[in-house]
């Protein structure tokens, strides 16, 4: 018989234990917090109908889906986001649901993308979002959660960038173009990797006249500190209505999460942060690791008008943050350099056959009463080769059962051995 | 515009909050049982290529896969199980994975099975296996583990009913009909549901003698404790070398097992247990509830010879053992007396305006930093409003800040009222 290839498909990954313990840790740590402050999840389907996933993503996602027929004949495909089927999922059940709706959902989402270094088409997704509230309220909370994240994960200081999409309206507003919005944020966007003389040579390009474009270069840079920043765009928005709104409310949405917790060195105002331009309408905000700048961002989110307006004529404004799982997991591994090590257990009990198995077992059970993970080597084998696993496994000490029912325990790393009588005995030479 | 109907497959659901938090417990319950004796996560992609899945669980299993061509041109389908990837994960990582190799795996599995009453296109399993160790050793350590995941889960008494396929080919041997092992294992399932009248005429039927039949429903009736079902199938088995190592090893495994930390009342040695006949080839359990024997199993697994012979010439036998999340869910579910209630928090911060709202969030921290789930309502919102928010989401208490700054309580159950100046006097006045 032939053997079939065991491979995994181009662009998917199996993931190694530490590598998803990594993901366990960073995925429960954010569901905690997410939880403790009252979001609480939610699981919709893989697969979803694919009218419900198309033309939601922009240009390339309805050709990176993996879409296909199913034997009912039905065109299916898998979830490429949490968001459309969170959208999906508020309208389907509006009538059960109660507003504003806190809701956390982390798993799988898959894209056909072209694989590079770092992106696969499996991936994590690990989102918050509160829907059915509009105001400053709702914008601070997810910043205080957010920011209780990254705190929670120990990865560093993290800075959450914000801004509100109505300030860059106002600027627009008043350098006279108000409908170049999409090109404008596009060459924003290029300062800081391009360089200005880029982003003024774009935005000439999309129309915008040499004197509006200085003007607005100066308004979108930050500050010496938040208040200075504020205080520039409130002078730069000047005269348009929805500028002035959008200066007030983020002054008052900082105010609130500082208020709430999040400590003012994790939080930035900063007015070029543009993201999802044809999606999110009021607050935006991006987290970057402080130590780990070019990493780019590590989560974000904003406020949307109307998240499920495909599915329902109810309009459903809301707040979301998204953690990046992916790029955490580079952060930490970064930060432990490299790939986390995950022995699976404290102490190996080796044992020198099956008569001496129960022994070797009610050993483990008065181990773990005690609180300490312990683990037998799980088949007969000589005691050599039981030390080799040990050692090759990370378990840093082990165990062996004499004749007499003596134990003898030997530290790998310092070789140092001792002898006890029983596990009491064993755990008292263990923090000698 | 015309609006996309919501709704989500035939066959597929979404899990409501509670429902999603009901799972995620019994899963991540599951895990740190899992981790705590040595077992690590992997995670493999739910898609996989078609060739590694098909042909690998039975007749109906290759009917049931969502199967497709991706934009690649390759034949790929949605995992069935988790088994067959972890088959395929060993035999592509065998030259960098230690053995004897512990793992777990909890995740969404697909079959396209006509949907019935509690049963979907989209269910969730959660597995250990011990990969690449034989004995009694392994096949306790795995009983001990899944003992203890029964019992953290806190769903009240169950019991493991053990038996060894090996003792089961002993007795057909002594029957004279060594061949007849998958009819009449077939027919001694049903004895409990259909009767030993039935029994019988499926064992002649398939062959057997009417003397034959007979002894061999008298040998696998359960005796009055596991010493005497041992004993019995001691003396049935005698002469069939196969049936006298088996009968032997399960009276090992029992014994560490206990030793090990497994109760009496929750093992009990059970020769009808048959389960996976073309799969497993010695020890083989499954899990019932002692208060919802209707349910079912809620747990099972066995031994097995070779998981990875498709892939990889190397022989690797492992045990392993499967929690039936669904099942327990309804289980759960039963005992709690409808759907599990999950208010988003403890204590709702109701606030009058948006002026006020730095100082409720400044509370919402205090209170947290008590240790204390409190949250805001997350909008502008008049006073009644607000509490009625909070009494239909479950919330106990609300506090209300007043307009010279004291915070008036109310416990919603009991309608009783009481004011205090700040969070420290709010939690004393609560415990009252």
């Amino acid at each position: 018989v032939s053997l079939i290839p065991p491979r995994t498909l181009k662009g998917f990954r199996d993931l190694t234990p530490a590598q998803a313990l990594a993901r366990a840790e960073v995925v429960r740590t954010a569901e905690d917090v997410f939880r403790a402050h009252g979001y609480a999840p939610i699981d919709t389907p893989a697969l979803e109908y694919a009218e419900i996933l198309k033309g939601k993503g922009g240009a390339d996602s309805d050709k990176e889906l993996f879409e296909f027929e199913d034997r009912g004949g039905r065109q299916v495909a898998l979830r490429f986001d949490l968001t459309v089927p969170l959208a999906r999922y508020v309208a389907e059940h509006e009538g059960a649901l109660v507003f504003p709706f806190r809701r956390h959902h982390a798993g799988p989402v898959w894209r056909g993308e072209r694989p590079q270094r770092g992106r696969f088409r499996e991936f994590w997704q690990c989102d918050a979002d509160l829907v059915g509230a509009t105001g400053e309220a709702a914008d601070a909370e997810i910043l205080v959660v957010m920011a209780a994240v990254y705190r929670a994960l120990a990865v560093g200081g993290f800075t959450i960038r914000v801004n509100d999409r109505r300030i860059l309206s106002g600027l627009l507003e008043r350098a006279g173009a108000p409908d170049l919005a999409v090109p404008v944020l596009r060459a924003l966007d290029k300062r800081e990797k391009a360089g200005e003389a880029v982003v003024l040579a774009e935005m000439a390009a999309a129309g915008l006249s040499g004197d509006a474009a200085a003007s607005l270069l100066r308004a979108t840079e930050p500050g010496s500190g938040d208040d200075a920043t504020l205080a520039g765009l409130a002078r730069a928005v000047r005269g348009s209505a929805v500028g002035e709104g959008g200066v007030e409310a983020l002054a008052l949405v900082r105010k609130i999460a500082l208020a709430g917790g999040v400590e003012p060195a994790e939080i930035r105002i900063d007015p070029t942060v543009a993201r999802g331009l044809d999606y999110y309408t009021g607050v935006v905000f991006e987290v970057q690791l402080d130590g780990a700048k070019d990493l780019g961002s590590v989560g974000s989110g904003g406020r949307y008008d109307d998240l499920a307006g495909l599915y329902t004529k109810t309009r459903l404004p809301g707040v979301g943050g998204s953690v990046g799982v992916d790029r955490l997991l580079v952060a930490k591994e970064e930060r432990a350099g490299g790939e986390p090590k995950a022995p699976p257990a404290e102490i190996l009990v080796a044992h020198p056959g099956r008569d001496r198995l129960p022994e070797a077992f009610a050993l483990l059970r008065a181990l773990r009463a005690l609180g300490r993970s312990a683990i037998a080597y799980p088949a007969e084998a000589k005691h050599d080769k039981q030390m080799r696993w040990a050692d090759r496994m990370g378990v840093p000490f082990v165990v062996t059962l004499d004749p007499a029912g003596a134990l003898h325990a030997k530290d790998l790393a310092s070789g140092r051995t001792f002898t006890a009588a029983d596990a009491n005995g064993l755990l008292a030479a263990l923090r000698g």
